[in-house]
């Protein structure tokens, strides 16, 4: 791996990754599959001074990202008014060097800032929301009670250009500095992932009810 | 599950869960139990006005996390003077109920909040770096490389107290309105969890290098 600056340009100075600048990426290519790697993220918003770190579900259509929450809850309330940071990180691997100084990991992680919009009209939040059920589970919202209305107002809907964007992906083995590769330590990566385990149904599942073959197409990481 | 209060008391009025707060633990040992099962945090820091949320490894020792990170980073420069917010979260499954509305997930997931420290002793700052690496395997601190003076410097060590915690944990099967039960849809949770894949040796290992047994007690989640 060689630390040379990434091919792309990022999209504004406070996108631009100065940590480590060698793993930076700004392809929007690349942004993409990561969001679309993981539904969990991380929305940073201030409120009462603090910068709170909420985790959340995030999903991506064409060049924005959208997550929801409760229509009462604070942090919803704050968000439109301020610029907000969201980060979607995934682990994949511990890197074992030869030295604690060379120790890293291998991830993949997107970071997006930029000023929130709160969905209001209530059709496209129905077609908003459907887009994410469908993306974890293909077709599931059709199997589903239909949304109450009084549901729906519930909801809100928050969405973010991914206009702002930089990532960061480390992989392969190990970069230690050249005169430590003949120091007689083991070196390596330690791969995780995330493991998808057969579904468990409900004890309350109706007795004719069978589990759609679509439940086994979702996928993680 | 039912929606009863929390049986702990939160800490402070921040940390205090107002969404789904029959979720909420404020119990010393889940907080700890949760930090322990990941490395990976989200840490929450206000740097010209935007609340950056940086991807990290944090590790527990007794009351107090610890992270660490270039000395020449803009963030570490900026932690002690502000409360900052972590968060750590696991997600453990998708929970598929049979509205969209109780759409949910299982997880584990605890926000910090507080006044970081930056700890400046150089011995004090190889001992917990120590128990960082040790704490992810099992005495390979010793089997390193020993760390240069410089590395030291240019390592940056920021230590928060366990004393503002809240932790919310979801587990089990959907909770549906009582109603939605008759309706025939399959309900259910598909889990998710971390896998550890067996370690990939550096191709530049020199030859008379055997991995360590410790390298398979890494756990994850």
């Amino acid at each position: 791996m060689d630390k040379k600056p990434s091919a792309s340009q990022a999209p504004s100075e406070r996108t631009r990754v100065k940590r480590y600048h060698w793993l930076a990426d700004y392809d929007q290519d690349t942004v993409k599959a990561i969001l679309d790697a993981s539904p969990l993220a991380h929305v940073g918003c201030v409120l009462n001074g603090l910068p709170f770190v909420t985790p959340t579900f995030l999903w991506r259509e064409g060049d924005h990202v959208y997550w929801h929450g409760s229509a009462a809850g604070r942090l919803f309330k704050a968000l439109p008014d301020q610029d907000i940071c969201i980060t979607v990180s995934l682990l994949d691997g511990i890197v074992v060097a030869r030295s604690a100084y060379n120790f890293n990991c291998n991830f993949r992680s997107v970071m997006l800032v930029g000023q929130a919009t709160l969905i209001q009209d209530e059709a496209v939040k129905e077609e908003k929301l459907r887009n994410f059920v469908n993306g974890l589970i293909p077709g599931e919202w059709e199997r589903l009670r239909p949304l109450h209305p009084k549901e729906l107002k519930a909801t809100a809907l928050a969405c973010l250009p991914i206009t702002e964007a930089s990532c960061k992906v480390r992989t392969g083995p190990p970069l230690d500095d050249e005169e430590d590769y003949s120091f007689p330590s083991w070196a390596g990566v330690i791969p995780v992932r995330y493991q998808v385990l057969p579904p468990e149904p409900d004890p309350r599942n109706l007795p004719d009810v069978s589990m759609p073959e679509d439940i086994l197409r979702f996928r993680l990481g």
